[in-house]
């Protein structure tokens, strides 16, 4: 391996010839081997190709960057975002609290891959673009990184998590509509209890869904707001003016995202709140998904010895020593993310309660939690819809014969008999093994007429809607 | 102890004279030994007696319901919001998972307090009321204890969390006013950085919980819906047509909250995300509070070989050893309350995943851990405002020493003379223990008067406001 | 009400003539209105009862106190041990971090209550003890609050926890031997799998629970040390030589548990590790429980239209519409304990984590959360053995129903046909409905003698004990 | 890209030619994108390895597996220990809960290989070793994985963990001992205390690790236990006799490390309480060393507007836009890790309750979380040890006038004046902005001369070691 001479601040450093990073790069390479190298998230180095962009194109608009620059500086960022340098950037995620090594990172590959673009070779000659004079200008790591990670965290819910559960949602909906005539046994605290619809049954997870993308929506305002601008403590300083408001309009225009520039920079540096704010509603989604995750896998226990309500795709073996068994995996991977991100939520919690001063440093840990949890949920939604829910079956047989054993069709006779009578009914049959008519008509409390017309299952299942 | 007979479905019960509690209660405290009595919160208990007074005006406007037996349950429910039974409420958090044996506890008390203000004695002849044909009429455990959960949790919020919130943020607000034009240090890392104002400081706190309270405003909506109307699993059976509408109307008349039916009654009894979704808005503010006590505290330290840059109110000795000490107990307080909050969103979520079929079976604990945090949040920020916050006086000596020593001044040179050069002012100053005016004069990177013009703390602290 | 007026170092302040307490533990009353009041655990004033008198009886034996003072002292500690004073201690969980206020509301009660006890009038002449100079003798909050909170753990460990837990391991090991011969299909992934019996499932809950319990053990040493001695920082300023040794010996003699000084005082302050450990064990507890109480309801669900295996309990009616539901109300009890304890966990670890210099001042809510987890588990273990597992009966008849139809008892021909053939046999079997004896025969891979003598359920439960 | 068919029990499988797997783990790619592939850590395969190895041993010594196969099996499974078939596992942690599909690739992968190794071409003729009757002989994935999840969890601890957290631990005690005469002041409340020594802070450090240490090793029992010879659903099916007891040892003899059969293999299968006692372990360590690395940071902040008592190393530059600046880079990598952890806890806690019946399906969540917190907190010691505390020195002049500015050494006097008159001392030379020594005089308490003689730093810091 060849190496040449990379300078910063505190002297010279090798660094390997074939690598576009520099001395700082190579310092946090050197000081942070926790865990396996260039865990950072890909996705935040992207976020940092669109603001350094911005950044450049801001800068040269208010008079503090020639257009040559400029011009160099974008080419590498496109480069960037294309997937071309995606091997430049090796540290990982437990280095500075502020991601300054990697803000370094992104300024030293911009850096040395312009100087070549330039025509020059790298290491030789004064650089043609300086990593903190002209790539970080009008820019600190304590307003790029949190800018980034909004960058990041914004496109991965837009382009991952809002799309995977949206699809997962309109399927739950198409099944409600195809199973609304299925009459079957409810069940509370796990015990038989009065009829519903399977395809009401499958409103509720729908509406859950709903409801969660709503929450997730609703946080997306906070998101939003881009730190970029405040540079070191939040103030601003060694910007041009207007140059916050302007770099949001550039990243909004890159990314074609409503980004805007924070209403308080103070905030945005000291304090990651937007993103324990998403994260909540992207736990609420996780919650919600082991439900119906938990629900599914219930009702299609079996083949034979369990529930057996609805049948789901067989989509490989399902086991190395019994033959023939299939299993509801893909409910089991799907709450495997839920406990992930509710794992994860607790993280960027803890991370986020501990800012101080005037910066938050657990911002890496912070991004690289959500954007697994964004990730891992859009993903496990999708894979659920196409491998599992698309292909939901009743069981009618199982389903008819479970409901018309249920001892709870007396509730039918509460408002016509009274609580306790009813429960007199059931009791007594549940007792003997024979049937709640049986029973109705030998207490005298009814007829047999009149049990057939009042207990109707198919009349149990409500007129809401 | 004198006792009397209530029967329930089971057979027969002693239950202590004075009590207007019945059967279900009673074997509910027997078979439930868990921690303290009467755990579960009277809040829950008011929500109760709101939906039930409810229950029965929508049963009577319905024709379900005689006007008699409304207007003794109405009565009944009255005087519980009156607080004269909180006695008569004995369970424990820790009992069925749907809440049933509280909602019975409330049926059985309203029933037999009826009987008596009826004129007749308690325990003597048929029951005036009925606890379940009557006080429960269209009603179940399942549709009742999530309704009486949402009433409590937000009305606790409207209440409690937001005024107690919001007075700490508008008072902020002042503080960050009033220290407009205090200059000082800020701090990266805890490290010497740029200054900035400390009324800047204090507006990133504001703007934390400006943004705080707007996230709890958005999970309002999904706590407004009731799931009263869809009474065993959701269908709504054994309610009188347009029931679930008007109850809710009358909930939202009796509270003056704008409480509506739930879209979904199978969601709204066989999962609780509206509460995992608003808990994790106040999880969010406990976030929030901790890094702006955190820092109160820290910039508090001393009173000499701290920071000391504000001094905090006095408020008690603060050593049982160490005379003349004084804490920033408010401080403690709070960010204790955050840790608790923190934990509370854990057993929240976890209680929230575990749905099944058509029932949550974790409600009680949910709904507790919920008017918990809600309430501590809502009074510590209170506290905090009123012991502490408002008190707050900038130490203006000691914020003035300790920023002219900072060798971040120097950031101001980086657009005069780059980043290297100011780097190496700095370190220099550093090593040499002296001023970065003498450096930079020394180094002959500018002039005496260059410096003075362009290094000036009251210049660096911002375009922003 | 009457008034009269006590002092401390800030002043005068009016007390509530009635009570014993003075100064300090008023304007705690005043400054922390955080929740409802007294919600500091009395357990944790208790602990206080035994260290002080420990620390009178050591004072006394190194000559700093005298015998008067020592027997004073001792005795109001034993009347608050005997329950005599619970309404004297009215602060909140939710005060300074350390506790302080907390140790001088018991200093300030021994000091009012002693004078009393010497023949005085509160309020009149000057106190016969010093709360700080007498009470506190060789004592600080920061060493004291650790100390009684350890007290209060370890002894809610050992009287309350451990006995619950245990007594719940031994039923079901009993349990596990009177079903010790009721083959049953087995379950993985909620499918049919292979026999097992309903022994060997009870066998693994309490093995989960022996290990559980042998883990909590673990804990305990760590948790036996004390604080006590280390007074205000670590050092043990202002206290006697060999005090700390001493103080911890009363103490074990007092309580009749194996304390100990802690072998480091800076730990014992800055950090309470201790108490994350142990409630680690109790975390782990919960994680167990939680299996055993789902596993529990699962297989009592139905009665008609569930799984239905073993029968529980019916200790009350379960629905306040459904007559003569029976629900699972102790797992239900018991699952909600667990999500608590788990939300604990975090409570309890973040405040661990935030220790600053030479205290921790997260102490309240530690001990607080602690205190319930280790009394939540232990009496719901109890109630949870008393009002259901002890009356867990098998269904036999669907025992062997669900048993006799499963496919995979097909997997006792692997090891003579291979899985592959294994395979087809059980898809074929279910793909047509019928039995795999028929289609093992059929497909010509065994004969019906074969089949018979080696797909034997009662022969697949093991070698394994 | 070529592809050759590959079959299971549900028919054929495209897969690339270059690959050893077959079908079901090309299913399994395919039935799960979620997330990053390969993501199921090499930790878990190597693992698997071991265990292969070792079943193919006791399966011959027992007699049911000849001995080529036994050593064919066993060479490829010391290749992949060798790393030469890294890239050959490329299924993601999100897949079937058991971790089928993972032990179903080691199996495919060991068979394929072996075909080859027996001097024949993939995909051609009879495989020469089967994967599910050869490689997975006597075993089952529910018995497999777990197993391997042992394996891997507690080589992790031992080769990575103990050696980190051990170093720092010993670096800390030699600190400890270095600066046992640097007498600093104390801080308690963040607030200035009495005096305690530099070592005596380092030497509570040192004293958490201890106990974390010991916490862990006493959860190491539980771990050495491993699930392999329960098979399917813990009854050891389809093993021959002693094979449970006798594959342990070899596994043991491959590993070096003392594993041994599980005793309850139930518990084994159906729960992971000793994963989530281990972890509960590591979480402990990531509370204690935020505590430390906090400390650490808060005494190193400045240089000149912080607390500055200690320097530490400055390894990189600080900020990408104030020159000069050094920050505590390896405090905050430190409790980024911290925070993971205490987020891992709760994945794999949420994980671990959610076992049925006879199996856990939450094992590959539980494993990776469980593998990336044992990896990252021994790589974060030794990071933090290297570069960080091994260097840290204290800033004696800092040091010396915070100590002698303190007003809290006023509490020497306490056993002299008493408490009362020692508080007046203190604050009026607070207010007055005066020495104690001053106002001790003046208030004329003591004499100069006795003032002296009872107010010596280095006397306060203590009898106790």
């Amino acid at each position: 391996m060849s190496f040449r001479i990379e300078k910063d601040t505190m002297g010279k450093v090798e660094v390997p010839s074939d690598k576009y990073w520099g001395a700082q790069t190579e310092r946090s390479r050197n000081n942070f081997k926790i865990g396996p190298s260039a865990s950072m998230p890909l996705d935040i180095v992207y976020g940092f190709a669109y603001l350094k962009k911005a950044a450049a194109y801001a800068n040269h608009e208010l008079g503090v960057l020639d257009e040559k620059k400029r011009d160099l500086i974008a080419s590498v960022c496109d480069e960037i975002l294309d997937g071309k340098h995606d091997d430049q950037f090796p540290l990982v995620i437990w280095q500075t609290g502020s991601g300054t090594q990697s803000n370094m990172n992104v300024n030293e590959v911009i850096a040395n891959r312009a100087h070549e673009m330039a025509g020059n070779v790298i290491g030789e000659g004064e650089k043609t673009i300086q990593p903190n004079d002209d790539v970080n200008k009008s820019q600190s790591s304590n307003d790029t990184f949190p800018t980034g990670m909004h960058i990041a965290a914004y496109k991965k819910i837009i382009e991952v998590t809002i799309p995977g559960v949206t699809k997962l949602k309109e399927t739950l909906e198409k099944k409600s509509k195809e199973f609304k005539n299925v009459v079957k046994i409810g069940r509370t605290h796990l015990m038989d209890a009065t009829p519903l619809t399977l395809g009401q049954e499958f409103s509720g997870y729908a509406s859950q869904l709903e409801h969660g993308l709503k929450a997730l929506n609703n946080t997306l305002d906070h998101l939003s707001e881009l730190a970029l601008g405040g540079t070191a403590v939040g103030t601003g300083m060694n910007t041009p003016k207007g140059y916050d408001v302007l770099v949001a309009q550039y990243i909004a225009k890159f990314t074609g995202l409503p980004f805007k520039t924070a209403e308080n920079k103070f905030e945005a540096l000291a304090a990651h709140d937007a993103i324990v704010e998403s994260h909540g509603a992207l736990k609420q989604l996780a919650v919600s998904l082991n439900k119906i995750a938990n629900d599914v896998r219930m009702m299609a226990s079996g083949p034979r010895s369990g529930i057996g309500e609805i049948i789901i795709p067989a989509n490989e073996p399902g086991s190395s020593i019994m033959p023939g068994k299939v299993n509801p995996t893909q409910c089991e991977a799907l709450t495997m993310v839920c406990a992930q991100v509710m794992g994860n939520d607790v993280a960027i919690s803890v991370g986020g309660t501990q800012g101080h001063y005037e910066l938050n440093v657990f911002k890496p840990v912070m991004a690289a939690n959500f954007l697994q949890s964004a990730e891992l949920l859009g993903d496990a939604c999708l894979s659920f819809e196409t491998n599992c829910v698309i292909g939901i079956e009743p069981n009618h047989e199982v389903i008819k014969q479970l409901l018309n054993n249920s001892l709870m069709l007396v509730t039918a006779l509460n408002p016509k008999i009274g609580y306790y009578k009813s429960a007199e009914i059931a009791n007594t049959a549940h007792k003997n093994g024979t049937t709640l008519k049986e029973e109705a008509v030998n207490l005298g409390y009814v007829t047999a007429e009149e049990y057939d017309e009042w207990v109707k299952p198919e009349d149990m299942v409500g007129s809401l809607k």
